[in-house]
């Protein structure tokens, strides 16, 4: 797919088909992870790929979903729940830099899984020491973010906005998602 | 530029032919990073993008480059250094979720200037109270990273680690720059 239709068609999806992602897939989007700039490439991110059913079950337990459409758009297990998580995970003493890092993860990551047809939610809003019990991860490491990934069974679309406008996404009548982006000269200045 | 490739070639660039970087290219760049993830859509992020000469002198003689690899790799001015700096702007109190947002707007600006044939350094390391000062920011914003932006005069090569190997960049004897990253299998379980 071409680079430049990725970026302007990419969304995040939070509806699921109840059809599981392929491995190759996948290793297509952590590869992407780990070709991802990394600050003094000191590259201390990892990944759990998360399948098993009773997995998935419990560590989406712990999520939360677009506050801002609840409870309409909240996922339904068995109907449009992800069948996969990805656990980006670093050290527990984390700081700034490890957030870029694995910002700049996560987006090469969403950028892949559009290209190849599919759609993630990166989801910082969950309950991070459940999750860490599920996963039996060491004392000294944590989930930094969790990404759902998965066919999508939704079309979110992207609208212009300009400065004072509201950025709040939202659901309209056929229950589809718009999400308001500012305008490159919104938020650029030229010097 | 099909976007597997661009994944796979994008490379972190610290040498910079003398040709200015044109707009068009700019604000494909700049529309990548507003179409990003951000957390709760709420777009906290805001660009400078700096091409002035005066300016961007002042600015690289506030930033800091490739530790590993000094002084040899030290771009200079006039030669090598960059011609164009986007400075991406964040409230000053700013938190983890944010130098997650612009880790994955750098990533998105990083890729999309690879596809254009062009080459960035994302810079952490610089004098933010200098250059906040030089860019006559208001009191409750910062820089929270610097990108260095041009036409490459260099082209690192990637290679595979795994477990337990360095991954310090170096440069080898024909002045090329090796970026070492860590294998999928490396930094991936599966459950």
């Amino acid at each position: 797919m071409e680079f430049s239709a990725v970026v302007q068609g990419r969304r995040t999806v939070r509806r699921f088909k109840q059809i599981q992602v392929n491995e190759s897939e996948l290793r297509a989007m952590l590869n992407a992870a780990r070709l991802s700039s990394s600050g003094g490439n000191l590259q201390p991110l990892r990944y759990i790929v998360i399948q098993k059913p009773e997995l998935v079950s419990s560590i989406f337990a712990n999520t939360a979903w677009g506050g801002l459409v609840k409870p309409r758009r909240n996922p339904e297990p068995g109907k449009t729940a992800p069948l996969t998580f990805i656990a980006v995970i670093s050290p527990r003493n984390n700081n700034n830099t490890l957030h870029a890092d694995a910002g700049a993860a996560i987006q090469s990551m969403t950028l892949t899984a559009y290209s190849l047809g599919l759609g993630c939610c990166w989801i910082g809003a969950f309950k991070r020491e459940n999750v860490d019990v599920i996963l039996e991860l060491p004392e000294d490491l944590t989930v930094i973010y969790l990404l759902a990934a998965g066919y999508p069974d939704e079309s979110p679309v992207q609208e212009d906005i300009t400065a004072g406008m509201s950025a709040n996404y939202y659901l309209d009548d056929n229950d589809v998602l718009h999400m308001p982006k500012f305008t490159v000269d919104t938020i650029t200045q030229w010097r």
